[in-house]
């Protein structure tokens, strides 16, 4: 077991604003790994490329995943 | 309405293989757009950061999701 390990994760601030689908051009995930010890959402908005890093357990992201997986039903003509 | 319009997705190929969860190290989702009329989902290998397009229909892609919903209910200590 090592003692000490860096600690390597992308996120430092956990923004907690809702966030709108639409305002969206790329959703980040990153799983928990030796380099951080916790799952990373990193959503990149469309209008400055700001990103920002959400909270997996907020509502916002189950709402995302919801819209997401309510657009992957409706298919492109 | 335009006439035409340039399509600019990033996924040519959409890879149907079973991914492990745990083999990738980050994962984009890429909401449908102007330039993109699909979801477009590209995960990173941790191994080669080779990057795969994922179809967002596939049960692969709902148990990755699954995944991430019971990584977010264990905390790290």
């Amino acid at each position: 077991i090592p003692l000490a390990r860096t600690v390597r994760c992308n996120c430092i601030h956990i923004d907690d604003q809702p966030v709108r689908m639409r305002a969206i051009g790329k959703l980040e995930i990153i799983p928990a790994s030796l380099s951080c010890p916790r799952v990373e959402i990193i959503a990149t908005m469309k209008k400055n490329d700001e990103q920002r890093c959400l909270n997996p357990e907020s509502k916002t992201i189950k709402n995302l995943m919801k819209a997401f997986s309510q657009k992957r039903s409706k298919r492109a003509p």
